[in-house]
């Protein structure tokens, strides 16, 4: 429970980041609570247009179930969206990055703050 | 609160209805519990793509408030989406319309059931 809050609390600190930015943002109701949604927000501005999962990491790797993010990728596809995974690295901030550029492990997916700073976007460069 | 109650009833209605139509859906966060949200559902099937604001009305005429009307258009633009208007007339289904095809009326925006039927859809062919 603890864990569903402290990531119901980053979609919401997200949520107003973008919005601060001039992003039209919406939170999809039961995020974090039911396992059959499969995006978290939505984000767009008329140019930039992306169904967002959003993620919270307290070490610097995150791993990711694989069935979730080919979820989100064909999630985003009917809605002609770009899917795009957020991960808050504790102490470290918002980072970006495209379901693409993860890692295959054995059995799913993961990416290195080190990787996700090198083929990601931070905050800034994301909103720009 | 009994309103909103049955807002939000419709909501997941409709919401369960379109998912059973091969769309995915996602219900937007606080949608009838906040004034700033913008639109209540998205909906998408990769060709299909709405923004949709759903309504209920227990008589044959439903009147609209014209900002919350071109915030929904504005909102459906940043994300690349059509506005759509669904609207639940008692015992009578859902019936969907674009919101170019409102009627104005003095102050705001109006459609009654028998116009809805001739510039609008019924759910079968919203969805078809």
């Amino acid at each position: 429970m603890a864990n569903k809050k402290r990531g119901s609390d980053a979609e919401r600190e997200l949520l107003h980041l973008l919005s601060q930015q001039g992003f039209s943002v919406a939170r999809v109701a039961g995020s974090g609570m039911i396992s059959e949604t499969n995006c978290d927000l939505f984000a767009g501005n008329g140019k930039k247009k992306y169904a967002v999962e959003v993620k919270i990491s307290s070490n610097n790797k995150k791993y990711l179930r694989k069935e979730q993010i080919s979820e989100l990728i064909k999630f985003a596809k009917n809605f002609g969206l770009n899917p795009i995974l957020a991960i808050k690295f504790l102490r470290k901030g918002w980072w970006f990055i495209h379901p693409d550029k993860l890692d295959k492990t054995g059995k799913g997916l993961a990416i290195s703050f080190d990787d996700i700073k090198r083929r990601g976007k931070s905050f800034e460069r994301f909103v720009r």
